[in-house]
């Protein structure tokens, strides 16, 4: 989920100002009325070191009204902590109905600091998480909001930070041994924290992700989604009578979004010389890894997603040009017939998953129920955002099975797709390819991206990542692609 | 969960023609019904070698119409299925919208049979288990019914069993020798049963435990399981303007229900010279193996419930006479104050757990939610039903930290009480003890045998085990209480 993250983004000072002065007596509003619904919440703060989790703490308790928070700080267990269950301090530390509690740092540093500096057996670790789910499903069962804050930054930047830090009298101390040693290994670090993310983002506890480069950027954040989760609670307990299950989605202004997609760099080409050469020798080394798959019994997922005319075909077309056809399925997913609709909608794709040894191309995927599913309403709001744990579930199935699995999103801009369109049309033989639905698809653009980007985010793991393709040059994209299977399957058959 | 089971409950064959044609139209009546709402069914037959499973989904099927069910043999994976998730064989087999699914024996073989069998690490093992509970909830929360039998004898049944199919010609081939090595190794299996069942006993998908010594008996419980499931869906699907999360509560016949307190020999007595020699010896010992608890830094919970005037008050006074008072607490629980109430239910428990060392006796325990609170309706159907998971996962995090965890219920019977209210009536010295609600607690007496009886059998398990004390003869109860705990420490200690 991480390595998604844009963490270049920032936020003026004037918009700032006008944005935090209405958010400050929003959130001052609700947390009246989460008193008078005696609502209870949870606000936990995580990230890495000096990602700001402190003073954002300071920034939120601007708005609140001091006799209805405490505000724990949660550091190594005591003597005396250590003598209870790990989860003793923090069950004993909720608060009541109609408080707000917030934590710096939380329950999660079992799974998190202590598990980077302790060994921990994979059975511990194991019993750590299904104790973390049953405790916050217990408490959301129970009521209580749960908002958990991941505050993301980068290596570099908190390098930077702990520097500075150490340079003033006042804040070296904060600086620990332990600081530097995260600092230092954070590629290991940060896999413990995206495994971390991966379990334990849930549909009663899902994870907000805040890009922490910029605290203005940051706080308005913040702000916004707790607004919005205690927002959601009070309407919920307002109007019992609707259904308990239905819940609204999280939505950030445009600007707070994330924006993977808008960070890719489409100018990114190859000429026709280059490209004829890369194919050439690529469409080599997939003929005999393919061989090697086969041998070695491994199991390869393909996913291909996109915008329409984004080039998914030509990209598949490239790939298995050399494959041994006995070796490979491409499937084609549409919408779903009578017989699909009437199972689970993952249930089509389970039928199709490759044996071991075997590779299955899918030319779209599951993953229409959080893009195009969600966009035309054909299932409800719990519905998509239940899916994100129950695809990552799925893909995690995948992988402890022995499968490699790989996500594409072929990336092309507006300007891009409408020259495809037009062109589609004008050409008698490719007149096929466009429909009336692309040209309305088209025009939900916005919503679309919104969607991708949450979707790209909430489901890139390091077992099952997201691999967006640069696409507005076909050649570009197509070796692309096929370097990306390459360099998966040879880092597997090592 | 399953050494409470009475494995000797019988069904004669008059009441069993009596209750069968009912139960059989009622079953059909609502697979037509189910099959109109596009409700969709999967019956999970598993249990021990020869407790009839076969047989049984013949006789359930007694009532269905051929065309609207499949059954699944599952046997043991075909080199194809290897190479495929282990769960890729059933997601590819659920039942289509408004038909019924029979599994004989299911998903669970991977956690039962292959874990009996084949060396499984404890990383597979918990992947497994969260896969299963994942595959479940997906399920559920898409709107399947899912029942899930587990049909129970024991050891000396199973080889009878066993026996009589090798006899006969036709049905010999059917016992093989892996049936054997199970029955020889029967405690071994079972303990794996009972992992399995903890672990999976949700309250989206909960066990049904059927008493299978006795054919008739075992139909009858089976059928009247089935169709309360299926009768809650269709109930649900009819009238969803009611709350979806509120679940009817599956309820048996009296003489279906489990009969755990009924089984309890009341008889069990001691003379006054054997009570106060065993108390001495017993007590002697107690205290010493306080000490080296507290030495080891091993945590001590138990619980103490028991019908009214049951005699926990006594048997707590002669655990804990010879105790050091500095290393033990004893924690009344009273109905909820208001700053209780404004928490968890569990919170309270939680602030009162012993840290490492020390000893927490519980009169009165957090298994008030699925007696008084549920019979009283101080919660609702579902947060009681949930409940019986939320306690194992507490109990689960004590006994990971390392707890010895005993709960023990003080069992008279209704003769008894009477007298023992009468006595404190009487003497002006236990009047205190007595209030006009006894009485009214005593007027639902069956209520709470019923109540009783599901959270023995739900709710213990080898690491924390309920243990029901003959307590006619308070001499009895007292040691045997004492016996019992002696017991564990020691087992602990060693």
């Amino acid at each position: 989920m991480l390595e998604k993250m844009d963490l270049s983004k920032r936020m003026e000072k004037e918009t700032y100002k006008e944005k935090i002065t209405s958010l400050q007596a929003e959130l001052g509003r609700l947390q009246r009325e989460c008193k008078e619904l005696k609502i209870p919440v949870m606000i936990a703060f995580e990230g890495f070191d000096a990602a700001g989790k402190g003073l954002q703490i300071g920034e939120l308790l601007q708005a609140l009204d001091p006799r209805g928070f405490e505000v724990h700080a949660v550091k190594q267990e005591t003597e005396e902590e250590k003598m209870y269950p790990f989860l003793w301090r923090f069950w004993t530390k909720i608060p009541e109905k109609g408080r707000i509690a917030i934590y710096d740092t939380s329950w999660y540093r079992r799974v998190l600091v202590e598990r980077f500096e302790k060994k921990m057996s994979e059975k511990q670790l194991a019993e750590a998480f299904s104790s973390i789910c049953s405790f916050e499903q217990q408490l959301t069962d129970d009521g209580m909001v749960l908002v958990k804050l991941f505050l993301c930054i980068d290596q570099k930047e908190q390098k930077k930070r702990l520097k500075k830090l150490l340079k003033n009298k006042e804040t070296a101390w904060r600086v620990t041994e332990a600081d530097w040693k995260r600092n230092k290994d954070f590629s290991k670090y940060r896999a413990i924290n995206e495994e971390m993310l991966k379990k334990t983002d849930t549909d009663y506890a899902p994870w907000m992700l805040i890009e922490a480069t910029d605290r203005r950027f940051a706080t308005v954040k913040i702000y916004t989604a707790v607004i919005q989760m205690m927002k959601r609670a009070v309407e919920r307990a307002k109007a019992p009578e609707q259904s308990v299950k239905q819940k609204n989605a999280i939505a950030y202004d445009k600007d707070l979004q994330s924006s993977i997609l808008s960070k890719a760099d489409l100018s990114l080409s190859y000429t026709k010389e280059e490209y004829k050469e890369k194919l050439r020798k690529l469409q080599d080394k997939i003929e005999k890894l393919h061989g090697e798959l086969y041998r070695r019994r491994i199991p390869v997922v393909l996913g291909f997603e996109g915008w329409d005319a984004g080039g998914k075909g030509g990209a598949i077309k490239r790939l298995t040009q050399k494959m041994d056809p006995r070796g490979y399925v491409v499937h084609p997913t549409a919408s779903p017939n009578d017989i699909e609709k009437a199972h689970h909608y993952l249930w089509r794709f389970w039928q199709a998953m490759p044996k071991a040894g075997h590779v299955t191309i899918f030319d779209r995927t599951w993953y229409g129920r959080v893009m195009v599913e969600r966009i035309e309403g054909f299932c409800s709001t719990e519905e998509w955002q239940r899916a994100y744990k129950e695809i990552n579930d799925m893909e995690n199935d995948l992988v402890n099975a022995g499968a490699i699995v790989i996500k594409f999103w072929l990336q092309i801009d507006k300007d891009e797709q409408e020259r495809r369109f037009t062109e589609r049309q004008q050409n008698p033989e490719k007149q096929w390819k466009i429909t009336d639905e692309d040209w309305r698809n088209r025009e939900k653009w916005d919503q679309y991206e919104e969607a991708v980007n949450e979707m790209l985010i909430r489901t890139s793991t390091p077992e099952a990542p997201w691999v967006v393709v640069e696409g507005n040059n076909k050649y570009y994209a197509r070796i692309k692609v096929l370097e990306t299977v390459v360099k998966a399957i040879e880092e597997r058959l090592k």
